[in-house]
């Protein structure tokens, strides 16, 4: 079984930006999948058990961007 | 001796294409040294003879970006 999280995360202004939040948020754990849409900012993870929020923060700060609140 | 030369180059948008172009940039024969200001584009090449325009085009092509006529 897998779940599906979405998240909006500012800042990312080219492909540069994509590949960085798509390697980050890759690396949690349980992480089978990510898709990130540059022009909305939506980001789609799959995961095996429900991604933690605090976990998808901190992997995109890591990256140098923000989730929206 | 060396010599300097500017050149506005268009499409960046975020450190990671200022890094990108640096480092294209850098690999042409001679270069120096390779200063990048992302608000205006302008990109400061030092190198040990003039730097060939059409080196530099490919340069920034190469990295994605284009170079301001």
């Amino acid at each position: 079984m897998s779940t599906t999280s979405t998240y909006t995360v500012t800042g990312m202004t080219c492909g540069h930006c994509v590949r960085s939040v798509t390697e980050e948020v890759g690396r949690i754990e349980g992480v089978t999948r990510v898709d990130v849409d540059l022009a909305s900012g939506r980001v789609t993870v799959e995961s095996e058990v429900p991604v933690d929020d605090t976990a998808f923060a901190a992997a995109v700060d890591e990256a140098g961007y923000e989730v929206a609140p």
